[in-house]
C-alpha cells in the first residue's frame, strides 16, 4: 500500500479501534509486551545491523546509545507497557454533564482523535512507546522513524502488528512509514490523519506546519532559562544550575541560558564558574558578567537565541526580575524556565509573567518530562498553547464529543419562551436527569 | 497604528490583562455594559446609517435584521454581560496537582492565551459577545466586523475600550480591524497572536487557514444530517425533522440531509413531505425516497454535499444504520448529526459512530449552540477536533501553564536511583504536600 492507502485503511480501522472497550485495548498492551518478547531475538538481530551500518557511516558515541536495542531498554519498554495498561482508560471519560431541560440531558466525553502521524527520531524504543499510547487512547497510526533505525523499527512494528491483531485490533491501525518522501506524502492525507505530531528541530517541525493542513502539535526545540532572583540562596543557584545544565545537555528541557540580578551575580558569579569549569561547560557571558568573571568568553547577540544542546552556556546580568521575564518571553522557545529565589512573592511573579509551558520555582529544568510529571509517558512535549501544552500523554491524544439525550425535543418552544432551559449540572457519576 | 503595531500592543496588554483579578476582570465587564448604556444613543445612529447606507445598496430582509441594532438587542448584550460577569473565573483553575517527591509539587492551571484574532460576520451584537468573552478570559483581541456593520461597530468598539480602560485594563486588550487588507496583515503577526477564530464560510475558513502559521480554530460550515431510525417514533421524527429544517434555516446547525432507514421509509416519508410542503421546503430525494413520494425532486451526487441555508433538504433512505453512519461521516462537516430512534442500542451505536462535535439522540440539532449548552455564550462552533470541539465558550480562549515549585532538587539523584518520585495525586482545593 502507499501511503495514502494506508492513511484511508487506518482511519477504516480507527473507527473500531475507537469504540472498542478498555478491556479489549489493555488486553492489547499486554499482546503488544508478549509479542516483543517473543520476538525479542529478531529485534536484537535487526539492530546489530543498524548499529554495523551507522557505524560503517561513523556515527557517533550518542548516536550509537540512542541507536542501540537491547535488553535493557527492552526491559524498560515492557515495564512501561504494563504501566500503561493500568493507568486509567482516557476514553469515554465524562468531563461535564448537564440537564438542560426536563428530559434533554447533555453529556461531554472523552473519544480518541482518530488517526495520528508521528515523525520521530533515531531512538527505535520511541516506536513502542508512541504506539502504546496510541493504543491505549484509542487512536491509529502512522510513524516514521529515523532512517539509521530502519530495520530494528521494521522488526519492532511486525512484532507489534502482529501482536495486536492477533488481540482483535484491526491490523491496519498501524503503520510504518520508511522515507521521506512517505512523510511527504503524508502531510497530504488531511482528509484521513487528525493529528501530525513532528519531532524533532524548530525548523523541521516548521517545515512540516508550512506544508499541511493537518493540525501540528510541534515538538520543537527547548530554549529554557534559568534566572537566579536577587534573594537566591547562591548554593542552591549553583547546584540546580549544573543539574539544568549537565545532567543531559543534549536533551529539550536542559538550560541554554542563564540570567542572573545584578545584586545576586558577584557572590554568585564566581561559584557558578568554578562549577561549571569542573563540570568542562563553556561560559559565554555580557559585559557585566565578564567583569565579574574576567575569564568567561563574550557572548553576542546570537547566544541569546542559540540552543546549544551541548556544554556551553551563555550569561546574562539583568537589573530586574521584569527584565529576565522580558528575556525569557523574547528569546526563549516557551518550553520551560525556571527561577531560584528565597523570595515567594518574587518567584510567584515569574511564575505567572512567563509565557511557557512549564515554569518551574527552586528546581531543575530537567524535571520537564511526561514520565516525571506522573503521566505515564509522552508522545512529546507541546510548546504551542493549542490543545496540549508541555508534556503530552494520553489526554492530548484525546478530543470529546458533546452527547445530547432527548425526549422529541424541539427547538421552537425555547424560543418562543414556552419552555425555559434549565441548565442544571448532574454529578458525572451517574445521577440521572429525572433524580 | 498599523495591524502589525496594533497586534504588538495586544500583546504588551495581554501580560498585565492575563494577570490580573477576576474582580477586576468582572469589573470591566460591568463598566462596558455601562459604557454601552452610556453611549446607546451614539450606537443606533451609528447603525441607523449603516442601515441606510445597505438599504441603498439594495440589502435583503435577513440581512437587515442581523445588521440592526436597537434597544432589544442591547438589553439582551447587558443581560449576558451580567450572566457572564457572574460565571466561575477560568483563569488560574487548578486542573491537577501531584506532588512529584517530598517537597516538589506540580500543577496544572488554566492561563488565558493572550491574544486572540477574530474574523465575524454582519451582526454587530457579536463584536460585545466576543470582545467580552475575551475579557472575562483574560486575552486581548482583535476584532474585525462586517463591512456592513462597520459604523455600528466604531461606536461600539470605541465605548468598550473607554470603559474598560477607566476600569483598570490596559487599554490596547482590544483593537478594531477594518479592511480586508486589516486581515491579510493580521495573518502574518504570528510571533503576536495566538488563535485565530474566523467565522465564516467552509472556503473562508479554509484561505485563512492556508495562509497564516497562526493556529486556526476555524467556525466553518454546518452540513448536519438528521438519521430516522428503523426504531423510530413517526411522529416524533416528524416533529424533530420540521425543526430542524426550519426554525432557523440559515443556522449552521440546521439540517441539510435527512437519512431513513428503508423500513421506516414508507410510513415516514409521506408524513414527511405532508409537513414539509406546509412550511414551503423542497425535497430532493433519492430514487428511493421517490419511489415513495413521487412528488418530490430528484437529488443529484452534488446535493449530499451542500449546504443549503435554505429551505431545501435531501432525502436519502439507507438500507441501514452503518451507512447512514457512513454517509454521515463522509458527506458532513463533523458538526452536528443527530438520530431519531426508540431503540436505546441503536441510539448509542450512532453516538459513538458519528465523527461530529455534536452527536444528538431524540431532540432537534439546533440545540447545538453555546447559550443552550449553559456556556454562557460562544465565541464560535469548531468543526476541528484540537483544542475545542463544538460550541467553544471561555474554557476554549485558555490554555494551561505546569507549574513546579521545588525546594532546591535536581534530576540527577532520580535518574540515579538515590531519589524516588512518590506521583501522589494531591486534593486540588489545597491540601499541602507537606500535610
Amino acid at each position: 500500500m502507499n501511503v495514502t492507502e494506508l492513511a484511508r485503511a487506518a482511519r477504516a480501522a480507527a473507527g473500531p479501534l475507537s469504540r472498542s472497550s478498555a478491556e479489549v485495548r489493555n488486553a492489547a498492551l499486554a499482546a503488544m509486551a508478549a509479542g516483543l518478547r517473543d520476538r525479542a531475538e529478531q529485534i536484537y538481530a535487526a539492530n546489530r545491523e543498524d548499529l554495523a551500518a551507522a557505524a560503517a557511516e561513523g556515527l557517533d558515541a550518542p548516536l550509537a546509545a540512542r541507536l542501540s536495542f537491547d535488553a535493557r531498554k527492552l526491559d524498560g519498554l515492557l515495564e512501561g507497557l504494563a504501566a500503561l495498561a493500568a493507568l486509567p482508560d482516557p476514553v469515554g471519560r465524562l468531563q461535564l454533564r448537564t440537564e438542560l431541560a426536563p428530559g434533554l440531558v447533555l453529556e461531554r466525553a472523552a473519544c480518541p482523535l482518530g488517526v495520528v502521524g508521528v515523525v520521530f527520531e533515531s531512538r527505535p524504543d520511541a516506536l513502542v512507546q508512541i504506539s502504546s499510547l496510541c493504543l491505549k487512547s484509542g487512536n491509529a497510526c502512522l510513524l516514521k522513524g529515523g532512517r539509521e533505525a530502519l530495520r530494528t523499527n521494521r522488526a519492532l512494528f511486525a512484532a507489534i502488528r502482529a501482536a495486536t491483531a492477533a488481540a482483535g485490533i484491526p491490523a491496519d491501525w498501524i503503520a510504518l512509514l520508511e522515507t521521506r518522501e512517505d512523510v511527504s506524502a503524508m502531510l497530504a492525507c488531511d482528509r484521513d490523519i487528525d493529528l501530525l505530531v513532528p519531532r524533532g528541530s524548530n525548523a523541521f517541525v516548521r517545515h512540516i506546519q508550512e506544508n499541511t493542513r493537518i493540525p501540528v502539535m510541534g515538538h520543537s526545540s527547548g530554549l529554557c532559562h534559568l534566572y537566579v532572583d536577587a534573594s537566591a540562596d547562591v548554593a542552591m543557584a549553583v547546584r540546580i544550575a549544573v543539574d539544568a545544565k549537565t545532567q543531559a545537555p543534549s536533551t529539550c528541557n536542559s538550560i541554554e541560558t542563564l540570567l542572573v540580578h545584578e545584586a545576586a551575580a558577584p557572590a554568585f558569579l564566581p561559584a557558578l564558574a568554578a562549577a561549571m569549569a569542573e563540570k568542562g561547560v563553556e561560559l559565554r557571558g555580557d559585559a557585566a558578567a565578564r567583569a565579574i568573571v574576567p575569564s568567561m568568553n563574550p557572548a553576542t547577540d546570537a547566544d541569546w537565541d542559540e540552543e546549544y544542546l551541548g556544554l556551553v552556556l551563555s550569561v546574562r546580568v539583568v537589573p530586574s526580575l521584569d527584565e529576565a521575564v522580558a528575556h525569557a518571553n523574547a528569546h526563549g522557545s516557551h518550553h520551560t524556565d525556571a527561577i531560584v529565589a528565597e523570595d515567594r512573592a518574587a518567584a510567584e511573579r515569574f511564575l505567572a509573567a512567563v509565557d511557557s509551558a512549564d515554569v518551574f520555582w527552586n528546581c531543575s529544568t530537567r524535571f520537564a518530562d511526561g514520565f516525571r510529571f506522573g503521566l505515564g509517558a509522552e508522545v512529546g512535549i507541546s510548546t504551542g498553547k493549542l490543545h496540549a501544552r508541555g508534556p503530552v500523554g494520553l489526554e492530548g491524544l484525546t478530543t470529546y464529543k458533546w452527547i445530547l439525550r432527548g425526549s422529541g425535543q424541539t427547538v421552537a418552544p425555547f424560543v418562543s419562551g414556552e419552555e425555559r432551559f434549565t441548565h442544571r449540572a448532574l454529578p458525572l457519576d451517574g445521577g440521572s436527569a429525572d433524580a
